[in-house]
């Protein structure tokens, strides 16, 4: 972190406070790290023996001590500073930290598009996915889940149940659609198996990560939207913020009142109505909004179809106005005054 | 990659033409794509249960159609080019692109010291690992292998057979071992499962990443030391050269002499001899050499311990003398022309 330094360019001293995609950028830093993980050891587990396609036996040793459940996590510090606390970006189920990078069709995403804001960004693979790793089904309990190739399409909102069809010219997006619908299958290839067991290692390596960067504001996507809550109620004291994605706030009035000090806002794109899923999700939130206000909490609900942005999918940062939802998100930031000087 | 633009700062232009780790370095994009993949239609495979830890039971429905076998590619482009060709860094087995980022004890990994001295850097994950996902056992035949705690400590030369224990201060590395073996532990963090039988699935992939990057520099570890050779077979007019660490060259005759025009170097740690497995590979990556003078062709190997670097495992590139040996394969770039105009 301290040998990395990507300064000002000349230019951008004449540039707005809050740099455009196609502006230069500074870098202060950048790297990455693995946080938390156990030694777990098996033994007594039989060897087993599985055939390869060359009509040969693989043996399979369960046994041994492993390390398991530590999570990777990679960070881009800009060299302007803006937000007073760094951003830490948790992705959804079945997804990686890809989710931030690169969108579907090519252009910027989040993780480029805050870190020109002057976050400090911290994106990372959950438990099990991704560049953290899993492991043995001695450990991991249960099964993997694999995503087919029409699933993220229906369950995430692009078009409606049935409307996803193998050839790219049959498929029927919503009207107006701002996911990039030609690219479908390159947000297929971000998605990862995901464990259905795992939530409870998934949540300590984040309260690592916590405690290793120091106070922070999370920015989360779906699943990890009830991680996030959960993380706040374990370290309340670090966790400045959270900006939840379509996900879940599972709480009462006790935790309520514990994180009622977090601003938190839960922002939705559009047709949740015509999901049962999402549907009943907002309602959950609607209801985490009247406790959060009953304790003297804060809990928003940001309803983009409601703001005049229509369209949108559950993956707002991955749409063709990412840039303009991450401006919405980032002006929130600022009224709850987490930009500006470092403490 | 057109957005994002890190240009140097005005200090830069008094500094040496190769950027040292202190200083600033410039970037004009960054970003992240997969590559490749193919759909599979799985049907008529049986609907698996598995008992999950709550007493619950756990339907796996393996049929329906699947994107597998994609590979992640993430890229960092500095502003100022120095290398004639990106260059392209595949890791070894059971682990991911994080073997060229940041080391197990901190430091900068080969990712950004190749940038600072002016490469187009592209890091992927194999397919099957990290970022890339992995797909049912329908797909990917047999089963995956999980690392121990101590597998790489002994297997890659940290210490010798037996020399690794749980307790920290009972392990024995190699005398004057470069590894930091104080944070051995952060290089079992990144160590994921792999299969054995998806060697052709991953070389379809990094095919398809030199199709879209372009001719190319490969710098190459371990498992992909075959990949690679297999790959200049599959491209030869694109991949410009192979330095490889520690991976086997396989070849013939003819392979020699289809690949003879491209430059290959072999780097070698110390107590290769102690290492029946390297010993071995050493062995028949030297009669590489020969064929490749016979034809015409240029295969070296590059000894460390014999230029008077001692103590390296099989881990050049997070080792404490790692931005040396960079500094050494720089050199070897430019002897073989490849640094300069970009053409």
């Amino acid at each position: 972190m301290k040998a990395l330094v990507i300064s000002l360019v000349a230019i951008l001293s004449a540039a707005p406070a809050v740099a455009q995609p196609s502006e230069p950028v500074a870098l202060r830093g950048m790297g990455s790290f693995h946080v938390g993980g156990r030694v777990v050891d098996v033994s007594g587990e039989p060897v087993r023996e599985s055939k390869l396609p060359d009509g040969k036996t693989q043996k399979v040793d369960p046994n041994g001590s492993f390390l398991v459940e530590q999570m990777y996590v990679q960070y881009f510090l800009p060299a302007k500073q803006r937000g007073k606390y760094p951003m830490l970006m948790w992705h959804g189920g079945g997804l990686t930290g890809v989710t931030y990078e690169t969108t579907p069709d090519g252009r910027e995403g989040w993780a480029n598009l805050f870190l020109r804001k002057g976050w400090d960004v911290y994106v990372s693979d959950a438990v099990e996915r991704g560049r953290s790793g899993f492991a043995e089904r001695e450990i991991f309990k249960g099964e993997p889940v694999f995503a087919t190739l029409g699933f993220a399409w229906e369950a995430y909102r692009i078009g409606a149940p049935g409307s996803f069809q193998p050839a790219k010219d049959k498929r029927v997006a919503y009207p107006g659609m701002q996911f990039p619908v030609d690219d479908y299958e390159n947000l297929v290839r971000q998605l990862v198996p995901r464990w259905l067991t795992t939530d409870d290692a998934i949540l300590r390596a984040y309260i690592a990560e916590i405690d290793r960067v120091g106070p922070c504001v999370l920015v989360v996507h779906s699943q990890s939207g009830t991680i996030a809550y959960r993380a706040a109620l374990a370290r309340p004291d670090k966790v400045k913020a959270i900006v939840d994605v379509e996900g879940t706030l599972r709480g009462d009035a006790t935790t309520a009142a514990a994180v009622k000090h977090i601003p938190i806002v839960v922002i939705y794109g559009d047709n949740v109505e015509k999901s049962e899923f999402f549907a009943t999700q907002h309602a959950t939130n609607l209801k985490m909004v009247d406790l959060a206000k009953s304790v003297g909490g804060s809990v928003e609900i940001m309803d983009l179809p409601a703001m005049g942005l229509k369209g949108n999918s559950h993956f707002l940062m991955m749409e063709r106005n990412n840039a303009q939802i991450a401006d919405i998100i980032d002006q929130w930031l600022v009224r709850k005054g987490l930009t500006g000087a470092v403490p």
